[in-house]
């Protein structure tokens, strides 16, 4: 992909998070440099649904920006450069408060793929609590390289984590690969937890959450057309 | 109805299931060919809100394509095949992940019609669970005929039925009907599952169910020509 | 007010109603004739968001339409004309399957004002339970007059009844009381039904129910006017 | 800030509380005057969605118009001339009904922040009841100065305050800060209702609530700028 395609799907990122409700006036998604595996690609600090390509700044794996022109950069950006750090596999990151998902991170409830849209998140997400590595009296807010390190420890290889009370985060090896997470992570966690109040739920075992994944990823580019769709509608 | 006509409403069908919430990137509608009982009319593998007529593929009941044409057909058309095969009365099928639904599949909780607008759910709803059939390790999908047999049996004579982790089906007697089936099988879960918070609830009885679901048939062009309506205003 | 002018204000309540989530492709809303208290204005049997003037059609205390010139009448006609002929007081009238205030009926729960702006409701929602007379076996509707006379002995002096397994009726004394009821009837049983999750309701008394609704009749051209400028935005 | 400036925020601040659901047809918000801290600034009766600048009336902190010229001003400005008095460190606050949050003031349900963002919550949200100014039988709004009063002592030093039966309270050191406050209470309450059901909240700290409300204030650019684009798309 030429570097103003892969600058143009990342606006599109923005966008589309922002048109499905995952983000609102905060949360960011970044995605590794093809040309460069030691920097990513990630917008100034403003709101996604406003991001054009010109917000879009380079990083290095220290979360600093290597071309900054006076341009802010979000005070989180070492979410995304730890995991790229830690995960090679990963190319793509997105933060956010998305609403469904915060009740989960707050009371330690398990979040388990309840269909085969949501198979991507296996069988066991991690919860991130920054009071054991930030101490009792932090923001809230993952603002340095060593909270960035913790968080990514406890993503370890899984695809998702909830941050206790903040957000989540979605890991992908692709933009549209990680956009989907993002969605659909969001609507796993309002169906269980409806589901949750009707009775025992029989969520997808360990193969039927694998091979339903797979298979989502090799349709993906439908519901990324639909998405970048209804963007030009408006 | 001419052919033309009979492929636009299939189109707006589409359409419509995604402006009303019951399809997103994923779910289908089909419809049997008048002319020819053993075919059927099913989009191509895309985003039901992007499909237009020229999308539109013919299908046997053997779940093959007739004239390709180097288009893609859904993993799932199955589903659409063996449901035409197993019941002569069924003209048109729809298959989503409406999300009201989903908790009710996998909790193993009976839907049931709250008001006279779901009567046609009569008195007790199916719930497929595919692993009887396809074993603990599929990935979910109605992906050959086997698995579309076996749904078409664990739908029996009913009008809808749930499937576990997965979604739902609905059949009907024409497009008009099986959308006003996919709508307010959703609403009647959202309903449904609001009420057993309350308490107790007193569900239609088999008379009412029938009566309401008959009249409701003899007015379906009402809600038809609303949808309609409201997709022209985009 | 003139004839034209009291034909658009019905027009318009049709259309504030399917806006603002009260109406889909069913309900409806009429107004007593200002010139003969013997009869009032209905629409034909169209979706509440597509009526017109032209689809206005004049109806006896009977139910039965004056002047049909072949426009086919709601069934359920008797809802009103059985109201206007117990109630004096009353000049208009909604009947609705508004989600909300379906899970109060089917469950017997008491619908009761939480905040000032439901005020309206008082103390005491009536149930209307269509198998006391209309035994086991009905559609659910009011389809003559003998239902709608029990409909409007169950209703009484309330400004507003539930139906169970159906829907809800309010009534007042112009279109815009009877819209600001039916709206925030609905929006009380939301409220109502999410506070029950979280504990014993301290709910208005009747001094501060019939005190609150008296102010907000007070001010009913404000809530009015916003939802008739939404209507112009499309 | 001009004058001009001023009133174009607080236009736009009625706009975007329409926007972002925090207010519908009643509901309001005040800003103090720049020039005259004795003085502040809201909308004649209307809706919020329609203010436009010519609408903007001058209040003293007698809750008095100082240039009616024949506009009708809200029966509750008390709630803004007696906090403005009562508190010399706020200078904008918004008076909502917003749903989410009604179910906490009458089941009185402490309102705590479960997540960053409603970090300014704070540990006690103050909850008003009328009853104990106003006696038993009140139309449950402040529409007197001993009631402003009373509502000022309940609110204390804190930055939001619910009001049983009826709305709730939030005050900010800047328009750009009480819309944020308003939008995300409203946000908290509906996570924080969700979590309740899923298990027991682990909410923010003392420093953790300070904290983050710190830094939020800090970006509050970002989301303003976001509500001020989305109301430009109509």
């Amino acid at each position: 992909m030429s570097r103003k395609g892969l600058i143009d799907d990342l606006v599109s990122a923005n966008h589309i998070l922002f048109k499905e409700g995952v983000v609102d006036g905060f949360g960011h998604v970044s995605v590794r440099d093809e040309r460069d595996p030691e920097r990513f690609l990630l917008s100034r600090s403003i709101a996604p649904a406003t991001v054009s390509p010109r917000d879009v700044m380079e990083f290095g794996l220290d979360g600093e920006p290597l071309n900054p022109r006076g341009r802010r950069p979000y005070l989180e950006r070492f979410i995304h450069s730890e995991i790229y750090r830690a995960r090679p596999d990963v190319v793509a990151v997105v933060h956010s408060h998305s609403p469904a998902l915060i009740p989960f991170g707050i009371t330690g409830t398990s979040l388990r793929p309840v269909f085969h849209m949501s198979g991507f998140l296996g069988q066991a997400t991690p919860i991130f609590e920054i009071r054991e590595a930030g101490g009792p009296a932090t923001d809230m807010l993952i603002r340095d390289r060593k909270l960035g390190t913790a968080l990514a420890r406890t993503l370890g290889k899984a695809p998702f984590a909830l941050m206790r009370g903040h957000g989540s985060v979605a890991v992908g090896a692709s933009l549209k690969q990680v956009v989907y997470r993002a969605i659909y992570a969001e609507v796993n966690a309002r169906l269980q937890s409806e589901a949750l109040r009707l009775g025992a739920i029989t969520y997808l075992n360990d193969a039927e959450a694998a091979n339903a994944a797979r298979t989502n990823d090799g349709v993906i580019d439908r519901p990324w057309g639909l998405w970048k769709a209804r963007l030009k509608r408006g």
